[in-house]
């Protein structure tokens, strides 16, 4: 085949996918040339245009290391990354919604008891956070894994700043009780920009966008028998939750932080300064 | 605004771009959105694929340097460089048809005098090219630039063998004559396969296809007055002219290779050994 015009050429492209050995695989190149041609077809990029997409795609995997994932920015600042969450987990109103993992998840996080401070080496204002695990059926999920982690008061995750910080800080693993509760201390993270030093803050800009995400502790929670849960609680006092940078807000995920002045927190403990609390009751949904 | 689901996070994004300074990014952010979400939201992809997506991005971009563009690979094997090529040099029959520019170009090859020998340190049959330069009206375009350039015999450029060949080798400019003529000796390119060592190389394999270009010279012609021409002249004997991996190939792009005996050349030369000729006879679009 030969001389192909701008309407023959998708047809053309497709065709060479025929052989292909697996059938997922021809399928969804398939689907991605007959979008991709339709996109370009759309926009009648000059070749000016077209070689600035070459390049800003080639900057974006050049910008790429073991602690930046400049890629998983752009899918998630394009809303790719939540629409992929949907197609995932629908949501039914009985389960916990989910919400985007983000680049800053460790799977070896330091484990605590219980009741524990995870604050490390950041500063910030203390908070009390506590809740539940159980299955959508209503069942308390006892020994649950419930990781979490977050930013500082200055929007900084520990694994941003290891070497000021000496370690991991606002970030540990802790297993539910038998009532399937969780409870631990840490302090108030505060909203943050994504990375805009990168090909995607260029991006940000040239069409008119702020890069900030509203303040959340991320949970991601795994029980047997149950579909991993990956997702976050937000601060209800957040001046960004109606413009997430990444698209990651839902309503039923937002909850208050409390202030407490100094005294006898919920735990028994004595505080001298005070402090915040947040709960949240997670339910899980049940594996196929 | 929050709680988006698969529905409505495509509106939801794009109003992000309302205020976008530029009413062209707006636009083709716009149509990228919307294209980008049908795309995903008909193949329904898998974590695990979403992921692979990311890793294959990331591994494209890191694979370029300053002799190797993988993007540009990319968007050449799914058809996406021919049709932007389509959208901007329609055909209309009258004048020369374009076609893709590839990695290999070089702005400042050697320039020789007509009838010069280009080869180099390459090895190969011996080929002289021929041909002229006129303008859509017929006029010849006496003075016009002419760069060309063309793989070796194991279907490499000098360029990729730099330190084997010691320089330009089957690449050069020539300005036409008074009569719009050019004439020079070189020897006959071979199939190549593009490079199979990176994720688009995997990718070719996963569709279940070859790798290979029929064999080629390429040229880019330059002239006052008339749109910068970039096309190939094609070998009627190379068995790739219907599956070319980038999709360059046009009937009208397509010349044979005349064999010769040793004798006297059209050059008036004399040949002590057998040799092939090819010409083309280009017409260039007036600018705008």
């Amino acid at each position: 085949m030969r001389d192909f015009n701008e309407k023959t050429i998708t047809d053309a492209v497709i065709q060479r996918f025929s052989g292909a050995p697996n059938e997922r695989v021809k399928g969804v190149c398939d689907s991605l040339v007959r979008h991709l041609h339709d996109f370009v077809r759309e926009v009648r990029p000059t070749y000016e245009e077209w070689e600035f997409a070459i390049d800003f795609l080639t900057r974006t995997g050049k910008i790429c290391d073991s602690s930046r994932q400049e890629f998983i920015l752009l899918s998630d600042t394009l809303g790719v990354s939540m629409l992929v969450d949907a197609i995932n987990n629908p949501t039914d109103g009985r389960v916990t919604s989910s919400t985007v993992l983000g680049p800053f998840f460790v799977d070896d996080a330091p484990e605590f008891e219980l009741g524990a401070d995870i604050t490390g080496n950041m500063r910030g204002t203390p908070a009390y956070v506590s809740g539940s695990v159980s299955s959508q059926d209503g069942t308390p999920l006892a020994g649950a894994l419930v990781d979490v982690w977050h930013s500082d008061d200055d929007g900084f995750y520990d694994v941003q700043q290891l070497e000021k910080l000496g370690g991991a800080a606002g970030r540990g693993r802790f297993k539910t009780d038998k009532d399937g509760k969780f409870w631990f201390w840490t302090i108030k993270p505060t909203f943050y920009p994504v990375p805009t030093d990168g090909p995607v803050g260029d991006m940000l800009h040239a069409q008119g966008r702020h890069p900030w995400r509203p303040a959340h502790l991320h949970f991601l929670i795994r029980a047997p028998g149950h579909r991993k849960l990956v997702t976050h609680i937000f601060d209800r006092a957040d001046k960004y939750l109606d413009s997430d940078a990444v698209f990651g807000v839902k309503e039923e995920l937002v909850r208050d932080y409390v202030e407490h002045p100094p005294g006898i927190a919920p735990d028994g403990s004595k505080r001298d300064t005070a402090y915040s609390t947040i709960a949240y009751d997670f339910v899980m949904a049940k594996q196929g």
